[in-house]
């Protein structure tokens, strides 16, 4: 008889769990059951703002796979709007409500993959009653807001509320659909995933393209009018806004999992080994923005809900439960964004993570070009490196500039991935060619003037 | 007293070698003196093809550091147009002739550095009494090929021979200049520095461009009238042309080094050591496109003429000089082109190295897009891996895409560069947001494409 494949969850992590598990193991040994609380599967979270802004034109792009795709080409049974509302790990079952009917289903199973995902930090001012307040979270929320956004009298004036990668991205979003965007952020600065420093330059960015920064804002609740946001206030006085965008993190969804016993970390995400399964927990396995993952510069768990690494746990997870080998080794905490034509990327750890995690350690910061100085269209490119002062180890590296300047970051994220130090980085032969670097590459410039912090240090 | 410094050569390798000796010790303790047989210091070479497009309006432009900078920032004698035609190893001498005065000077070193680059190979058909033949290797070279392309009636019709990274940067520049322009490449492909499959997908762009591309094709003289160049002759015929662009490659200089008892390697280079040092012959330093270094994938020694090892050979041999302590370990090959809006990448092997080396390998081409599929501008990227097939090693790869392709070799250079394997590199945690690379990323999609290729091999 064949054995059952719970799914639990049906985005990225869950569904590459799914689909690598049954390339190699057909139904006759597994079938295969996947329950999504939403109306999608497997789709780019990450593509939102660029679906808001316009500059994709159809929502349904985003979407990688659908359920008629996972049923037909993986026999997988996806079933939507679905949620599942207990795990009991004993009787190896799940309870499943059917939101649209309304009825209950139990599913026994042998193998188990959480991939719940992450859900929005709620703020403690937010009104149920106040309408045209949207996370960007899912689909399903990012639909909600088109729909405000499409609808007559077309909304002028936008609030977004915290300045991460989401935050950012939405401001963009929303210039380009020509609202006029305030941005608040509690901190000092926008983008704090960057030093201060650098976080600087994706600031003038952000105002040069008409981005109304507040920084050192409290939010302290909303203001309405029929039923509508009229503004976000704050201490400093109302912002008049007629949509209002939180982008202030997520957290993991664990509610299920903590219920049903399953281990949760300090980071709050659910604890997994190497391999994705659940420690004392035979046959169950988590994956995505639900876990946590070790940090492989700090040595720490961390929260890191990125689509890449929801895709890779997920295909380790399937990998393993299809009876492979397959490891998944933590991260680094590489990412990259944009704010129109200005890219930002960072790995590993900032200067105030590097102090936290107690290292002692140099910074340095270098500015070149993106291409040959002579060559048509060289721009600035700063280039900061963070390297442990007694071994030269690189701990952390920051990328902001013009054009190819983003996906660069790669390149410190392999070294520093290999524990490479910047007197080793030295050397590394990197492509040279006049349209594409100077003669000393700008991450080789960089690690030269980290040699000589280190030697001045 | 102090001490004497003598370079020759005043190009990349021989002027970064002198001023980081100039950076550690002054000129109470250390006297440079720099010659240079031809009319400029420290240019790129790389940018030629820039400059005769037009691309890059003034020759000056490629200059990085004149002699009169040398003079006042570093108090390095540089001696243009003065041709040492001798070293003295046992006496410490070098002897020197003023190619413009035509006298000869004598000059004690204590310590020496050799840089006198590479010359380029000389076809056997080469003819001195026809003119509107050129190389491009020297700034000089350029400069009369620019003359002639300038002179009325302009020249039509153009011939470059040689399909490497040089012919095929300059049939690119010819073509926007307006010349009708030919390729003539003895083997079966131009671009064979990547491998096959990968050179093809290079020769369709040239030819979408306009270059006519004759493979297996022998040049075996010229045809001239009036002492201008007419033609090429060829087995299948004669190409008629205005002007002849040689691009055959080049070889490192050592006469001068081959005289004075300097060894050469197996590769023609100058032996050297990882400090830059010219094994066996105390004070005498070598650097730039006339040494030979180690390939660290094949461990052979190698003549890889490119502006950026020559940048680094020479600081490295400069920090030494000066007292520091610096090494070059070594090239893995890479280099990076373009042919119009087509980038090209490679790094380490290519199958006919890896197998010529003793490896047992697998290949993997893996299609994917530079960026998410459904944002906007999204193109093809073909990646190819090539791993050890025991170890899964990574021993080579190569880029061939339309943005953002090329630059993308240095994450694969990093790899190969710590040994990583194709497995390791499923796992690396590269920057991912939709403007910039799908949620599997060209590299790890090709990684995991390799990792299936062992597994079934």
């Amino acid at each position: 008889m064949a054995q059952r494949l719970i799914v639990v969850g049906g985005d990225a992590a869950g569904m590459a769990a799914a689909s690598q598990a049954r390339r190699r193991r057909d139904r006759s040994d597994l079938e295969i059951v996947a329950f999504e609380r939403g109306r999608f599967t497997s789709y780019s979270a990450c593509g939102i703002p660029y679906w808001i802004s316009g500059l994709v034109p159809e929502r349904d792009q985003l979407v990688a796979r659908d359920p008629a795709t996972f049923r037909a080409d993986f026999d997988i049974d996806v079933r939507l709007r679905h949620e599942v509302t207990a795990i009991d790990l004993d009787r190896q079952e799940v309870v499943a409500h059917d939101l649209d009917g309304g009825g209950e289903v139990r599913e026994r199973f042998d193998e188990l993959v959480y991939a719940t995902g992450a859900v929005p930090k709620q703020p403690d001012w937010a009104d149920p009653a106040v309408r045209g307040v949207f996370g960007v979270q899912t689909l399903g929320d990012a639909s909600a807001l088109r729909e405000w956004l499409d609808a007559e009298p077309a909304p002028r004036r936008a609030v977004v509320v915290g300045g991460g990668y989401i935050g950012v991205e939405m401001a963009e979003a929303l210039i380009q659909r020509g609202l006029a965007v305030t941005l608040v952020e509690q901190a000092d600065q926008p983008m704090s995933t960057v030093d201060p420093d650098m976080a600087a330059l994706v600031a003038d960015a952000m105002r040069g393209i008409g981005i109304d920064i507040r920084t050192g804002v409290e939010v302290t609740g909303l203001d309405g009018r029929d039923g509508r946001v009229s503004a976000v206030v704050t201490a400093d006085g109302p912002l008049p806004a007629d949509v209002v965008v939180l982008g202030l993190g997520v957290r993991p969804d664990t509610a299920l999992a903590e219920a049903a016993g399953l281990p949760v970390g300090l980071s709050g995400g659910i604890r997994v080994d190497r391999r994705m399964r659940v420690p004392g927990v035979p046959g169950v396995w988590a994956a995505g923005d639900c876990v946590e993952t070790l940090h492989r510069v700090s040595g720490l768990p961390v929260h890191v809900p990125l689509g890449t690494h929801a895709n890779k746990q997920g295909r380790v997870a399937g990998i393993n439960i299809g009876g492979g080998y397959a490891t998944f080794p933590g991260v680094i905490g590489t990412a990259v964004t944009k704010v129109c034509e200005l890219e930002v990327g960072r790995t590993g750890l900032r200067e105030r993570d590097a102090a936290a995690s107690g290292f002692e350690f140099v910074s340095v910061r270098a500015e070149s070009t993106n291409r040959a100085g002579y060559y048509p269209g060289a721009r600035t490119m700063t280039v900061k490196l963070i390297a442990e002062r007694s071994s030269g180890r690189l701990l952390g590296a920051q990328i902001v500039g013009w054009s190819e300047a983003a996906k660069r970051i790669d390149t410190l994220a392999v070294a520093l991935w290999n524990g490479m130090t910047v007197d080793e980085m030295t050397a590394l032969d990197l492509g040279y060619a006049p349209p594409y670097a100077p003669v000393w590459d700008p991450v080789l410039i960089a690690a030269r003037k980290a040699v000589d912090a280190l030697h001045q240090g």
